[in-house]
């Protein structure tokens, strides 16, 4: 059997986690990783696999089944996904929630002339989140959808600490409201605002001499990031950041809490709940189910572009509608 | 927009859950309800809908978009499945899990004679908990898989009691043993005995005069059953058994604990869990979700069997794939 053969655009977190997942599913193998960087400078795992520069992609139109887009949302995937999809089968994470409809429009024009397939938001939010989400409605039309994250290290947020005046450094959790969840769990349905489902914990490393009442007055009142949140800011040295805050764990749970019976009598809990150690490791362990989805809807001669809305199950599985029946249902 | 015609072949507790699931997706309606007893001894809820002998069902061709399967695992769908999916899109729940295969090669070749879609093994476990499992399984190829149930009411088990000599009536709660689930959640991957994963507890109504401590013993060492498990007896007066276990409540869940990184040293945790209050109510709101997804692939022109493996998300909805991408992504 040939094995599908995957390219890494883009060798962050992300690439890494696509590179260590594919050495764990025996029906893919790694074909090449493209960089924006001087490709002798990027050392990978992976041994006798090229680095090569991204702007010579084209040349590898006929070495990939599929192209894992490891780029981030806000300035790398929109160009790159538009323009990729019309070369190669595409796979990428997409996030920026309300430019989806924008951005799967462009990728499915791309996609459809070149005839490739390709699926965008991939990932656990969007992506298996969303799933659980639309199972969740459709089989409890009456109910309420609720989304929590955390524990875990939100990029964004992080990013955001170390651009304030006088920050070093720093780390930033998301962390569900325990009461919340609980109330949510009971099946109460009750209306949450921003601030009582998440608090904010920053670990915060300051520049020598800074003024940390003003570093911290700065990230809590910080609007859109930290103000509709209770934050707290607890400064450490470099070293303990460095020893306790290196990894990048997360998670969280999508809950549908809805009705059946004659006058809605009947409550149900639906819960798909994640606890990541690493989550660009499970990211792109999930890039690369999807990766074999779309290298077998192409192969079905399908084109255009795809969300996780769009794939049933089975096609994420390197076992046959048989193998699945016997051992899975 | 014309209405999703549904029939139930079946009017027990799943056919009158089918019944009100109804009620809550608009862009379905009942077409008329199929029994094996007298049209005249049943009594629906739906107004103005026929109840009709089931041995007329064929004259009914035109009138239903999808027939909804309500009969039993057991005798029933063996005989009803492969024969009613020559005549119609069908849904079931067929759960014999050993017989799936052998079932699903049936009711295609049927479906596939008929020019119909036939989506099988339709419910929560087989069913929802089986997609969770193929989902985990998929992006965490290098883990364990984890099934708990319960607190729930186990139908077959509530029935072998109430064959035990000497039993007037009876009801049997299948337990997760809360040590176990700790241990899987925490990452720890146990192996795990029948006896340690869950506990079993039977509330019987004793007839006069009869041998408890026989009944008891019965019970616990009942093969398959019971003799496995740790079973608690509890016994309890009718009236008892009446007001406080006619609910029939169940749930679960499923866990994939897996592994990532260069050496498996990152572990990642995925929960589907579920807490219904009522367990006929919710399989068959997961019934009508699926006959919405058995009905637009019979429109595209489809035939042939399926499982919940090969039926994409999006199919479950009543709403486009625009609306879904912008709502729910």
């Amino acid at each position: 059997m040939n094995k599908i053969r995957i390219g890494i655009a883009g060798y962050g977190n992300l690439g890494r986690g696509v590179e260590l997942a594919i050495r764990q599913n025996p029906d893919t193998e790694l074909a090449c990783v493209f960089t924006r960087r001087d490709p002798k400078s990027v050392k990978i795992l992976t041994e006798g696999v090229s680095v090569c520069p991204i702007s010579e992609i084209a040349a590898h139109k006929s070495d990939i089944d599929v192209l894992i887009l490891c780029g981030g949302s806000a300035t790398d995937l929109p160009v790159q996904g538009p323009q990729l999809a019309e070369m190669f089968n595409t796979i990428d994470s997409f996030d920026t929630h309300a430019k989806i409809p924008e951005y799967f429009a462009k990728v499915d024009a791309s996609a459809k002339k070149g005839g490739n397939v390709s699926i965008i938001s991939v990932g656990w939010d969007p992506g298996m989140f969303s799933v659980a989400r639309l199972y969740g409605n459709c089989i409890l039309p009456e109910g309420k959808d609720y989304t929590f994250w955390g524990r875990g290290v939100s990029q964004g947020h992080s990013d955001a600490i170390r651009r304030v005046e006088g920050v070093a450094d720093g780390k930033q959790y998301t962390i569900p409201v325990e009461a919340a969840v609980e109330a949510v769990r009971s099946g109460a349905n009750p209306e949450l605002t921003t601030r009582q489902k998440h608090i904010r914990e920053c670990f915060v490393v300051a520049k020598e001499g800074a003024d940390k009442a003003k570093i911290e007055s700065d990230i809590k009142n910080m609007p859109n990031y930290f103000a509709d949140y209770d934050t707290t800011v607890h400064f450490i040295t470099q070293e303990e950041l460095d020893r306790d805050h290196s990894a990048i764990p997360h998670g969280g749970f999508v809950i549908r809490s809805g009705k059946t019976g004659v006058n809605g009598e009947t409550g149900h809990i639906v819960e798909y709940n994640l606890k990541l150690g690493s989550n660009p490791e499970f990211t792109s362990s999930i890039l690369v189910a999807y990766a074999r989805a779309a290298y077998k809807l192409s192969k079905e001669g399908q084109s255009g572009a795809r969300t996780v809305f769009d794939i049933a199950p089975a096609y994420l599985s390197p076992k046959s509608g048989d193998e699945l029946r016997a051992s899975m249902l």
